[in-house]
């Protein structure tokens, strides 16, 4: 029985996950679960995951949701999976717990609620506040400042000075992949001052492809659609709404 | 040459550490770190954790921080800690791994926020806000709900149908014991519905004894001094405080 990966693209975790899997040659289906269908509330995937939130994974009888869990387990379990995204030495991988643990009260806390109270807010139609948009802004560009004086200090070209990807290079840049849907000027001025935040999250492109692109598709498609929107907006058609689904920040 | 544990025992994840060490019979050195007093921000603390949080570790040559990563390590490392802190078999591990990864953005987002927002501002001479309370009181009994009716489901004493705790149980139990230090009314109101829970701190008091009372005594005597100027502030002596270190976030 394949493992199945229960996904949403426009979920950054969902996505670490997905290229992982493909990256390693591993032979899983992915069970695409549409966060703005609200199909992760059924009782079907409750039973996969009770908190009702993406990716998760079933693997025979073992059922198992946060990514940072699935992305451990995915590494251990399957020989395909090369030593560099885990490493077996307790050291490597202690400090890669701890990238991964940084994680969740950092990147983010800043990425995903500065992404929705800019640009998914408004044409979801859900409540945007000005002042979380700034309270995240905050966040994010302090993480950003953080990885690249702590995480990635030194001449490796990823995370902890490696010179190879771990599974913490991949879950935090699919968090940043993220601000991809921002306005081109916001986007800029939040990571242009991150010159190694960029090269870093190009390696990382680099060491993964062709599945970076082929997974963060659905992302490059959605800045189209919210560019174009926009720029719908300022030609005096503000008001119109598309359907974009919300970014999970499982 | 010993682990070294930097800790400061009114941080929680700080106790998690000190607690697994000491139940686990490891020879090692607790370095205290005040945060009340700064400590952690010395140049000193600096090159041991660039963030300045707490804990950190030091064994031999080998620096490590972020509890989690800190409590994996331990366990790991250290033949003496029993197999049910970390078990060696992957899937009861990931289980634990995905524990872990939930505490960080619900139950540590609700208890912190909301115990700094009531008893800890005022006598800081923090800011606090009513608002910031009853956003964190939402989450805190949200994430205490979750823990009673899918973590702590089945008959199991502890976390995921266990009958021996784990770092999980460490950590999220250390969590919870802040609520110590909120006025007696406040607390049974958020504890008293969630039978379980009570039960479950109590099973990890009784399976870590007697270390756990002795690394909390810190927090029962803050929890009197706080009583007491509580007592002194409904008899007109509003105003005064006391010298509380505050909570780290770590």
């Amino acid at each position: 029985m394949k493992l199945e990966v229960y996904a949403d693209r426009m979920s950054q975790p969902s996505r670490a996950v997905l290229i992982l899997c493909k990256a390693s040659g591993i032979d899983f289906e992915e069970i695409k679960v549409e966060i703005s269908k609200g199909q992760q509330l059924s009782p079907q995937f409750e039973a996969i995951n009770p908190f009702k939130k993406l990716p998760a994974i079933v693997d025979g009888s073992f059922k198992l949701f946060e990514s940072h869990a699935i992305l451990i387990y995915i590494a251990s379990a399957f020989p395909g999976v090369a030593n560099h995204w885990y490493p077996a030495d307790l050291t490597r991988r202690s400090k890669i717990h701890s990238v991964l643990d940084w994680h969740h009260l950092n990147l983010r806390q800043g990425a995903a609620p500065y992404v929705l109270h800019t640009v998914l807010a408004p044409v979801l139609g859900r409540p945007s506040s000005q002042q979380a948009a700034a309270e995240a802004e905050k966040i994010l560009t302090s993480s950003l400042s953080k990885i690249e004086s702590i995480w990635l200090k030194g001449n490796g070209r990823y995370l902890l000075g490696s010179s190879q990807p771990s599974i913490a290079d991949l879950s935090m840049v699919c968090e940043i992949m993220q601000l991809e849907l921002l306005d081109e000027k916001d986007r800029d001025r939040i990571l242009s001052p991150h010159k190694k935040v960029q090269q870093w999250i190009e390696s990382t492109r680099n060491a993964t492809k062709p599945h970076f692109d082929e997974v963060h598709n659905v992302l490059y498609k959605m800045k189209l659609k919210l560019s174009s929107l926009r720029s719908n907006q300022v030609d005096g058609m503000a008001g119109s709404r598309i359907k974009t689904p919300p970014i999970s920040k499982m």
